[in-house]
């Protein structure tokens, strides 16, 4: 990598996961419209045929009229080809297939246990976390071995669990994890602008801290140049907390996997007093389960809906589908600016710009009364080859109650991944606040769940 | 107050809830089968006849044959007087009358929430310290422009909320709670060394380190000289954790509003590796409600029952009988031990000994895991005017995350007393682990709890 | 205040200290340098005259051809007045005359301890601190009353002690305190960039993490785009660490009051491996004596001076003779940039940028080794309305017992101030490492310093 | 070890410098006296001759009448016979021989640096840091593989750095450091109140609050039954702080190495108000170099004389002759108590009984405002087979900036000894309170130490 002409010259980004037909796609989009940078992108999957149509479809993205830059892509056949050289990684892997994923949301149903989205928390991101962890130990130790002074930028959930066996398995590991929930809030908050005021911005105007771990994470504080948005979203809650917001035309919403009409958020800042900042789906399963997922019909009272794992299934199908297009060039491939963060990551970490956005890392301070090592999300200072935490101040006393807890079954489950012990495992899925059945149940729940994904299992004891 | 031949004289006890017909008797007991100290006890309670039936009772002891030291009882009209003077002030008052307790204990029973006490945590719990906390703050002003230095021990419950008030209204207070909870567990491992090794010892020759919250403490070490105790611990548990452990022959315990067959406890040690130290009908209080709290069938099936307060109202009658006789000399007062350790607790204070025993005051790092300010029990040493607590270390990972909500819950609810607010009140109200309830019926069920003890709320302010 | 067109109008700063003849023209020539705000500025200053003749020298400003925004200046008769509407208040006023300051400087001198700024840390900064902390505290209870919402920005020193006392008199102050030491170390290492590697760069494009107390911060990293200043730095000292560095040709620098070699700077990062980031003549002074401040001679060898208050008092007629000419319209006034960043922080804090700088204010964590409520500096995102300390770190173990002892002294001197304590300022003053003598004598020397600037002193205690 | 009756068994003792002439005698008479607990000792030494003639000592013991217990004394060749087995571990060692300590103390005599003591704190200090950490070092490892639940009792000096290496090296290592100098000071209180009172107490009785680190430990409260011993130790100061306290008719004190008339003790207490609790020789060497170790006309104005090593080596030939004595039978082994506490704390640990005693440990918070792991002296419980500190509170402000460096500097000492890098070793060196010299003399002294010691300082790295 060289600087030349205030332009970065012969980066290496390694992706891992690198034949992923959503991510991958994004990222390369971003690249390409992006014109200070320049080099390579190696690509790194266990399924090395998606690794070979992505080289494929991002190798022809330079020849469309509004890419900016140039960027090589290849398929790689190990990691370490991945990452020797590498300035960059990016992780956004799939533990595991959708039968796994079948088992951690649909299992605890029959115990009357309703999760919408089962990836971060609950029975099902406790399980998936079982199994993703030790697939993060590997590429930690990988990135130890071929990479160790590169930046690296962590997609896959459950997230908090991904960064916390990161930085376990590679304690010098210069690692970060990105999500875009806190995004879709800030737009939130600019439709409220929009509706009490009149006032429209872009969601990177608006100005939050962020407090909480990822998926759970609140602004305590929201601001468009001098004004507080608190009040605004207070008299946009006490327009919407009863409808919902968003486009009424679309009758069937109900139906819609991925619906949203931020009731969740407006009746936990009606009862609160702070912005939860994610989508609804992913605030209500930290909530205790009689709140917004009794059972499926609550959760439709709130506006939103339960991701069953074969919605995505299907769409799968549909994501191959058309990965098939593009690689064959039957389809174009559409630049178009996703809204992501992680290439303006990558130039404030090489110098090119300075960037205040919220970031999941280790605690270390920046929330002082959650855990010392508890993965949190808080705004933090990417500048030159450096990321710092910004001071986020205390959980309020109000949602500490809520968030801590969370901080505390994340940091059990993290214990027992590095030690191996589905018996600590147990005592921190039995803790979680969707667990609304009896202990005997619960240890039912957990066997059966283990025994549906032993297969990426076998590294955990378990005590006679 | 005066030291004389290694005896100290003219001790003055100021006993707020002098009427006492339980807590009262037993300080009087302990005070008289001491023989190093004597003085005065002034009695007052705001039911003046109590404090006087009382001071007649008290006065009757040092006659008794087997009396160790003079002690003269009291009634005196204003707390002032009671205080005036006083090296130590006793605090055991009853915050309202039984008809309030009715409404904590029974009206969350129509929303299907279900206590078996009722008086520390849950909505029974936070209600009753709405009403109790602005009496402690009473007390303790009168302590302060009264006895600034005296010693203060309390016994009255809610006792973290009870103690927290007492230094949020005067900080330089030297004041601490006592609860026999932790001796009770203490006996429990005496009955298990004697089950398992066929040893006997006296419970307070078994050490332990204390971490937690009154109510819901927890032993993380358990020593008999030198033997561990916590395998013996565990072989008990092996044998008992089904039957629960107990009098067989009392075949009518399940109608017993005290009973207590360790069953919680076991199962929680089994689980989560750690020794439960209160009673069951406390613990199961503080654990999420499908453990051992779902309905009474659950709590019968694991040994213990639910008190109501109709056995409370029909105690008071047989302490009032027994009040009433021996006031007349219709009955002997009984000198007899306790167990409790208020005398003890004293003489430390006095420089007469040296004492280490469980306390509850507010966390200045003992705990280093625990909120500072949040009130917790650990050991501590009591020596000549001094109290200072053990360093009782973190509380263990797989526990802390039922531990620490609590303490959370506690210092919202401590914060809404101190600024006179439901609203407040009211998030810590949703968030207890008992309330297994929506946000409406939560707060439905609020609302109705406030206004039936409403005579003792109307200090609080409610926002529109 | 309001936005019109992504400008900012109406805008109202309060300057105290109004008739400074140096800060106030910095402000006055980047407020002109600046497009996208104006408004008005209220000069008040307990020298009247001062502040009308800068009210004249301002309101020419908007002639002059490179004015770019309008600003009408206006000297006040009260500190209400000032403060009445402000949305920023600067503070940059002087402690008593200097009379008191030779005081402070050089009655030291005749017990052996020589100071070569005195304003800031030794016998001469604590003296000045018990003088200047009493004027902020009316200062802040000025705001409290007139401006509570205005962002205070402070210049004067002592800047921790001017800092802390603005918190302790009004705890929700936004305040903070601005130096431009650290900017002036950048620069260094832009010279030793450009030494060591031939490369040209501005002191703002190097980023660095900032942790210390004022006048004594250091820096724990150093970048440029990708590239590690440490190594550079180190070159940079072998080449300069005997010689110093600054233009040879300029062979009176040791008559120069102000003269800089960088010596000190080069010493200690040899020594320590870090890079102390304020002018040696402050550096010297938080050492130990006898590394830099023995004597004189000591002084002359590492290349900088000791600044006589002679000299302060010869420059004082020089630049009052300056504001007569801009009264009179003799001179022209000269806009140029100052290298200060008040302005940039403004239009941060009001919206119209983000900016990351650094600012003394006190301890929240931003450093978790020095203690909680000392007044450290760090960097901080200043964005809309909100000013948050970024997470610096700890101060690395080598420096630590450099650092932490002086925010000791400085804690203490704080609570002496509070208390109006003579005592405890003594118990700081004794503490400092420039107080090489006798107990006996330091408390001599401590009354004289006492005595002679009684005037101001007045507030004090001192214990028979 | 086994419990029969009340008493303790078999017990095993390692005692590593078991040829000690001072201590060991000291143990094997307290041991002696002590009735409930029998055994025996394994004394181990680098002298193995030392060690046989302490075992022919000590098993002549149990024939004196007044012995009242049997232990069987034997010499032992290796590490691993004396600690296989062993219940306790006592290390008491001379780290290199006195010529190495003339280095120590009297080296930096030629900078103008003088020591009192010269084996825990300043230049002298630290070399003997480097050069017994290792040994401790090689302790704890063998602890670790051969007597890994033992106990460690730790009596070598540097105290603070020898308990550090001992955790360093073995992290689950249950070792204490003991050092009677708080006991001293409980003597100069009972002296006091004597004097004021004429009150007679025993040092047991009066109970303090212990806060520091060893040598240069504060009491910030004491007290005698319900007396505050303060306001007793102020007027015993406003007595004795000019003409000193102690025999006035031993004219020669001045010349007695360990002179101690409490000068430095009362000076401290009227200019900080806090009570330093060890000896006057300790105490002075902590402190700026100005104040009592100026010059040794300094040292003797405040009633403390310079202890020479060459005192040391004609003690020592005393020593040999006493030892050759008993060993012959020529003279007769005197029992008589010590005033240690080391057979208490067995007892204790053993759960023999219950004691509150002060300890030297790592900090785990017992001391909120010293950095977590530093070494720290304070009160704990010792009960069965459990040492916990007592939370002694924050260092008070007026001390803090005394205390913290000396912590920081020895973490950064530790910091070295871990890393074997002189190069930071020399940055603890130059930062010590008695280094009144410049940098390059500090740094040739500090060379030239290390030259004269350079035996037992070969596992160092010195960089280039």
């Amino acid at each position: 990598m060289e600087y030349v002409n205030e332009q970065v010259r012969d980066l290496k980004i390694a992706y891992i996961g690198g034949g992923s037909r959503g991510w991958a796609w994004g990222l390369m989009s971003d690249l390409a419209m992006n014109a200070d940078m320049s080099g390579r992108v190696a690509l790194y999957d266990i399924d090395p045929e998606a690794a070979r149509y992505n080289a494929v479809i991002g190798n022809r993205i330079r020849e469309l009229p509004d890419c900016r830059s140039r960027w090589e892509y290849e398929a790689v056949e190990t990691i370490g080809d991945a990452l020797t050289g590498a300035d960059f990684v990016v992780i956004s892997i799939m533990p595991g297939t959708f039968d796994e994923m079948a088992s951690d949301v649909h299992t605890p149903e029959q115990y009357g246990i309703w999760q919408s989205v089962g990836d971060t928390t609950g029975p099902g991101g406790i399980l998936r976390s079982l199994r993703t962890a030790p697939m993060m130990e590997q590429i930690a130790h990988a990135i130890r071995d071929y990479a160790p002074g590169a930046w690296v930028i962590n997609y896959t959930n459950p997230m908090a669990i991904c960064v916390r066996a990161l930085y376990d398995a590679f304690p010098q590991i210069k690692a970060f994890g990105c999500c875009h929930e806190v995004f879709g809030t800030q737009k939130v908050l600019a439709a409220a602008m929009k509706e009490v005021l009149g006032l429209e911005a872009d969601r990177s105007e608006i100005k939050v801290n962020v407090v909480g771990v990822n998926h759970f994470t609140w602004f305590t504080e929201a601001r468009y140049r001098n004004l507080d948005l608190f009040p605004v979203y207070a008299e946009f809650g006490n327009r919407y907390h009863e409808t919902g917001y968003g486009d009424q035309v679309d009758s069937n919403w109900m139906n819609n996997a991925f619906a949203c009409r931020e009731k969740v958020k407006l009746d936990l800042f009606r009862r609160f007093g702070y912005i939860a900042a994610a989508g609804d789906r992913h605030l209500a399963e930290f909530c205790p389960a009689a709140w917004y997922l009794k059972d499926p019909d609550t959760a439709h009272s709130y506006g939103f809906g339960l991701t069953t794992v074969d919605w995505r299934k299907g769409d799968l199908v549909r994501r191959r589908e058309k990965s098939q297009r593009l690689y064959d060039g039957a389809q174009a491939f559409e630049l178009a600016p996703t809204g992501e963060e992680g290439v303006e990551q990558m130039r404030a970490l090489l110098g090119l710009r300075e960037l205040v956005s919220n970031v999941n890392i280790p605690n270390v301070g920046q929330i002082p009364n959650l855990p010392l090592g508890a993965v949190v999300e808080t705004n933090a200072v990417f500048r030159s080859d450096s990321l710092q935490p910004v001071f986020a101040g205390p959980v309020p006393e109000a949602i500490h109650g809520l968030i801590a807890p969370i901080a505390d079954i994340q940091l059990l489950t993290a214990q027992a991944i590095r030690e191996r012990d589905l018996e600590t495992a147990y005592q921190a899925f039995v803790q979680d606040p969707l667990m609304t059945i009896s202990p005997i149940q619960a240890r039912e729940l957990f066997d059966r769940m283990v025994e549906n994904t032993r297969h990426y299992l076998g590294m955990y004891r378990r005590e006679a």
